[in-house]
């Protein structure tokens, strides 16, 4: 009440307002009210010291206090500053999460072990499955790799090379899937890691079958077209790599021709490189930053302890506890602890977008200069479901859009039908990840990835501005843990059942 | 991945990032990338239909499809719009308290009884020791007024007035103290609220007495100073509320002069006015809005129904089950009750805020045509303490600057003690607020004002911008809570230490 240092700041963004509501009231009351009246209630700066020496009483500011004006939430104050709710809500959820952290710490001790985390990689010390199925998958690579050799000295003709390689890619995404069916010291976690790999290396490859292919067409395109000069050679001729008259310059970086990339040094490269879509010239950042290295490096550390640290002590025991309503669907409380598992579900998993989209693949991009570091973009500023899936893993929204939707659109396909099957494939990718490895087909991924198309329509078509993008934030927080809690009753069903529930 | 219709306006801004990075890629790579390599990775509107007649892998986008550029975390990027973090704060918070909300609701069924709130304001249906107490509350209005009659026209000296005034307000605050200590049909609920309505006339009458000595002082010396015109004499006479030369249109209110505003009428249109400072011409509002009036009139019919909900539902069960740890001094144990009581504690208080200071007080204003309905600044963006308490409570703030604060520094205090005097009064008023209706004297509600001070210091001197509004927000949420929890506390120690706990 009494200082009034320090807060000028604050007081002047509100002069505006102020200045007009002391002018209506000069125009309302029409009375002998001076210049100061308006600041009668404020008291500003140097008034409390003139004071002191005034006459008690004389001055007509002390004898009228009050203004015509209105509060600051009726709409007629013209007031809208709330700045301060934004650190409100930042405050509340510091400690709404805060006070949850105390609470299960208190409930559950202290969960973390870290050793348990090796015991989700194997079963048997002495077999390592996962392991030696990535390893395998260079053989593929290299299959790749010498089709297109052959293809590129025309060994082989275009229609014998297409068969070879649907063969290699078929056989990617089959054999992982065996061996995670049929091996039985393989665990959950290690297939699903395996099956990641081999679902990369397969859309590696499909983009480098593509991109290879492009070029034999552009080749045989300038060959016909040669002795003719014309934009159209010049065109093709700087797609394939050629240095052209801008790139004479010392400082350009050599480009690399169609049948010259086709090396292993550049093919593992690609396979190692953080994008899906192959390119002849990868742009390359001069030098590798060893402090944003360092950082990167840092922060994947950290963030793989902090995951696995809040799975086993937050997400795990509220898992177990979900159990028994979910067995005796009891709807309130199902619903009660989809909303508990849904807050650290979500920071999971942004904690796990950071760590694998900025951190992972930062780290790697640096250490092999690759350029392109734009591994996803806003999607948290996302006003629709299609934005959000748009920017959120660019990687795999690159390659979908140059190796899948356009594709469909050269063959005539409508967009919605393109749109529709770039959904589909992601979802069995997303099923395939899941299913295999938990050895169940429930279809849970597949619909919740397939309940985006209505989804997207939806919030493209009624939802604008913030009400799309809290769609899209309730989308992700509370479709997750749905799918989650689904398979892992359904998991637990069929391997717990005879067993007395945990908690 | 899919649809790119209604993200116009999301891409849009951030193409001026974008521009930049691709002149830097042309730059570096120096080679013959088209000015639509930039638009790679994004096929914007028109590409994927103008890709269905190109022949296949013609386009030389389609062979170069990254760009060198930075990750959006990276700070190199300069990329700064986390818009929808706002949304997901939002988001998080509304499914937070919808979970506790349905916890509470399956721990303890539905706890709101609206009878029993009866019970907190009446021990026995026919005796209303509290009613009583507001209505005698009306002798020393009356006599406040027969003092100021009698000082008007001289029939008392100003050394008598102020003795009679004195005896006057001592007794108004130790009338309602005694009876609340002696009288044992009182509840603590109607004690406070007798003890707040004698707290509000106090300050009331206080002031009443001010302005209208103010006044006689003008009197006088306008008297003195008759016959010589001046500014000194127009100014006196423009605070004497007489119609000067602006004032002479039909439009204008009558002003009253200082002795015709001694009425019955004038007196209890103070005392029922939404303000404590005395004026003998209050700023007036044309006329009743009823639209106006029937949204604060549901607002606080509303609102009560949900803060009484609330309290029961919420407040009640928490503070029962705080008291265990409490005694047993299980201090972990403490904090996340601490912290499980902020949250509803906090959202009862702004409730309350947004009932009393904008639906209740705007409701008497409109029904009084009160014109002035600063009852509160914008205290939610304070970024010092300070600044909150000059802002959340205007009618107090307005009175103890005009009667206390002024008056004290004309004294010759310095601005810290003046300053000190107020929070110290404040404290007084709290602690008697408190302290006499629950019988025990703690000193916790004094403690908690008068920390205030240092507090205020602290943010002041090392805390800006958003930083200091944190912390405010952190003192509300967390100071009352603590405050709380003492005095229930120690009030069930009190009266509950032989029964068994509650919960």
């Amino acid at each position: 009440m009494g200082d009034r240092g320090g807060t000028g700041g604050s007081r002047r963004r509100r002069t505006g307002s102020r200045h007009s509501t002391q002018v209506t009231e000069e125009e309302v009351r029409g009375g002998p009210a001076g210049p100061d009246v308006g600041a009668g209630g404020d008291a500003p700066g140097p008034a409390p010291a003139k004071d002191r020496d005034a006459v008690v009483g004389s001055s007509p500011r002390e004898l009228s206090c009050h203004r015509l004006q209105e509060s600051l939430f009726s709409s007629d104050s013209g007031f809208s500053n709330y700045r301060g709710i934004l650190n409100w809500c930042v405050v509340m959820l510091v400690l709404s999460n805060a006070r949850l952290f105390l609470e299960n710490l208190i409930k559950y001790g202290i969960l973390v072990d870290p050793i348990q985390v090796v015991s989700l990689f194997l079963k048997d010390p002495y077999s390592w499955p996962a392991l030696c199925l990535v390893i395998v998958a260079n053989v593929f690579a290299v299959a790749a790799f010498q089709i297109e050799k052959r293809l590129a000295v025309g060994a082989l003709t275009e229609q014998a090379g297409l068969l070879l390689h649907m063969t290699n890619l078929t056989t990617i995404l089959c054999l992982p899937a065996s061996v995670a069916f049929l091996v039985d010291s393989i665990t959950p976690v290690g297939s699903v890691l395996a099956l990641l790999v081999y679902t990369i290396v397969f859309l590696k490859l499909f983009s480098y079958r593509d991109v290879n292919q492009w070029c034999r067409e552009l080749r045989a395109r300038a060959k016909t077209g040669e002795g003719r000069p014309g934009p159209g050679t010049r065109t093709a001729k700087a797609s394939l790599g050629a240095s052209t008259d801008k790139a004479n310059g010392a400082a350009a970086q050599r480009l690399v021709n169609y049948p010259d990339n086709l090396t292993y040094g550049d093919l593992y490269y690609f396979l190692f490189a953080p994008t899906l879509c192959y390119e002849l010239n990868f742009p390359r950042s001069p030098r590798i930053r060893k402090r944003f290295l360092l950082r990167r490096l840092l922060e994947m550390l950290f963030l793989t302890q902090l995951q696995v640290g809040l799975i086993q002590q937050w997400m795990v025991p509220t898992i177990q506890n979900s159990m028994k309503p979910f067995k005796d669907m009891d709807y309130s409380r199902i619903i009660e602890r989809l909303l508990k598992l849904a807050v650290p579900n979500h920071l999971i998993w942004l904690i796990f977008f950071y760590w694998l989209f900025h951190s992972c693949l930062n780290v790697v991009a640096e250490l092999m200069k690759f350029g392109d570091r734009e591994f996803y973009r806003d999607w948290w500023n996302a006003e629709s479901v299609s934005y959000f899936w748009q920017n959120w893993n660019i990687p795999v929204h690159k390659w979908c859009i140059r190796h899948f939707y356009k594709r469909m659109l050269r063959w005539g396909a409508y967009k919605w039908i393109a749109r529709t099957g770039v959904f589909l494939a992601s979802a069995f990718f997303h099923e395939y990840l899941v299913s295999i490895p938990l050895r169940m087909f429930r279809l849970w991924a597949f619909t919740g990835m397939m309940a985006q198309i209505p989804l997207a329509w939806i919030t493209n078509r009624f939802l604008m501005g913030n009400y799309g993008n809290a769609v899209v934030w309730l989308t992700l927080i509370i479709g997750q843990p749905v799918a989650v809690l689904m398979y892992v009753h359904d998991y637990y069903v069929l391997h717990h059942e005879a067993a007395p529930p945990t908690a």
